[in-house]
């Protein structure tokens, strides 16, 4: 994967602004909204079940973050899901802390089940929970990594037959077939609230316009890596609020120049 | 339309601190709480059934916005009308997406026929949708506009009964007969989610304290105008994420004389 | 009370990251999620009826805050208070807008009556309003303190057998026997929204912590009002939204010097 690719997705993204529709929860959706503006993407959200389908098909990627899920909530996600499925709109999902409570788990479950979901982004705890598979978690935020998590990836991509992202010190991308890690980003990003559900929404920005859904969350893991270095360089030492802001800023004004000079991304070769 | 006119009403907001009670999104919540306490309004959200009668009843102003509206909350602003109705509590409606979503549209028209609305407040998409004209638009963002917004504000202020403010590159304010344009504002409001929700609670705040809702409208786009050009010239070159920011601050900061030197609005002379 | 019992206090929060369930409003959210980040601990938000009692009882504490309540909203808080309860984990309760309307009046006393409240918080309006008492309010703001707060949290405290805090000019900490005023603190809180209910979920941290929660509180209070001043300091004149940011900033990088430099606490003798 070349850095010029990320930059030309990134240029497309920028002059199409694909419209997401967002499904997410209610701590994140102002930062959410705002973070896809600022990258050039055109944010709605809408939960309503008597309007989800009508939105969804013409999206150019749902995201779907049970974050703060209830049943009503649910229900509008399933309906999206399928409208999305069968307009051709890829669907990103986002299941926050699925392992920390049954209710999490199950509805994770449940949408995987009936949503054909194009890309699932979370954490390692949050992936395996999802997957079935043991690993620690605490609260919503994850546990220590125990575990590989390429192979984590891999394997879920695999069962689920979902391209998999999990984030955490270093991040995974797979479809089970075709792997890459992304060493770009900041220790920051974990003291800002919805770094991660705007991340899954980013991901969602590229998915609208590049239909390689690893080379799409891939490019976006970089792009939001390096915003994320950008502002934490920006704002040493000032603190996370001035850092959520910078992170705002840089959305908007990293350069091509400064991903080709910083993006830090390898492909795993599978045995 | 003097600009001490302005100035003064300003003023009075600052010392009569009104409070505005929001039926609004949950993407803006904070946004609009934060720049209602900003320019010295007293803001306050309350949702539910069993107490918008009571809460709008002794607002200055109520202030409803379908951003992401869902059934129960639209009977809370049905009642919460009613009863601002029945205590003669002007009503600031914002039709957010009315034309993205046939759920949004019918809902803007039932809102329109049951609750007597004071000041319409959307883009010209929104408005011609809400009125039952043909205009674009993608999403809930506006496509460009492709007609005459003082036409489309003017006819629709005759049809509806109701004060209409059009936002869009310049605004329009009119009930039909006095029409003002502003120029005043910044592309950079565009940006940053919510600009326009927080600018429809900004006219609740105005028309809380004037009883002549074309001056009292035309005077918040004037204020907040002026304060989104103060934000945009401080933060020049630094991103959305401080733009935000720093239009909360001048919401705050804004002087009399800035509104003078700046203010740029003019009354359309009607045929 | 000694500096040192703060700032250790403090110190074990940031090594604990307490998990701290809020059920809470939806203008506030993402705020009071930053705001607990920054200090150290771990947020989590949790709505559903399905999943409030599992999420509670893996928490630090437990805090509820009606300011956008509902009849949903409430069976949950119902629930996760007496899993709380049963679980040994502390519940904060901020009766956001009691006296405002009815609704919010009588959901305050119904929590107070079903679940053991750990610690009330909120302004002299609102805690008269759930004890019973007389007092002045407009809105969700309190109106000018008509009466001695020390007393009103004194016999609240009493009567309500639960620690009152009592947040204004000065704030009272009182479990009906032990007294603390805390003079720290800045006017520029008022004009930012969500302080308050930050600062309940601040004192919901120390509690996870402290047994002892006048000292909990107290300390939380001292904390909260040091960053508050030194956020205020940096910002100076530059307006609310600037404060708002550097009060992120400052919850985490207040250090133990300045706590133990600016703290300004006294013990009221009771008669």
């Amino acid at each position: 994967m070349n850095q010029d690719f990320i930059s030309t997705l990134l240029k497309k993204v920028r002059e199409v602004n694909p419209l997401i529709h967002n499904i997410t929860n209610v701590v994140v959706t102002n930062f959410t909204a705002n973070g896809l503006l600022a990258l050039g993407a055109s944010p709605v959200m809408a939960y309503a079940a008597e309007e989800v389908a009508d939105m969804a098909k013409i999206a150019g990627a749902l995201v779907l973050n049970i974050g703060t899920l209830n049943s009503t909530e649910i229900e509008s996600m399933i309906i999206a899901g399928k409208s999305a499925n069968e307009h051709g709109v890829p669907v990103i999902f986002d299941p926050v802390g699925a392992g920390a409570t049954l209710f999490r788990t199950e509805t994770s479950k449940r949408i995987m089940n009936e949503v054909k979901v194009s890309v699932l982004r979370g954490n390692a705890a949050e992936i395996a929970n999802v997957a079935g598979y043991q690993w620690n978690i605490k609260g919503v935020d994850a546990g220590e990594a125990n575990g590989n998590t390429v192979e984590l990836a891999i394997l879920t991509a695999k069962k689920l037959k979902t391209v998999v992202v999990i984030t955490g010190k270093d991040d995974v991308i797979s479809d089970g077939h075709t792997t890459y890690v992304v060493h770009n980003g900041h220790p920051l990003l974990t003291k800002v609230t919805g770094t991660g559900c705007l991340l899954t929404s980013v991901i969602g920005a590229f998915a609208a316009i590049e239909k390689d859904l690893v080379l799409a969350a891939t490019s976006a893991l970089v792009f939001y890596g390096v915003a994320a270095e950008m502002a934490a360089e920006k704002t040493a030492q000032r603190g996370p609020g001035s850092f959520q802001i910078e992170l705002l800023n840089q959305l908007a004004l990293v350069s091509n120049d400064q991903i080709n000079k910083y993006s830090n991304v390898e492909k795993i070769e599978q045995v």
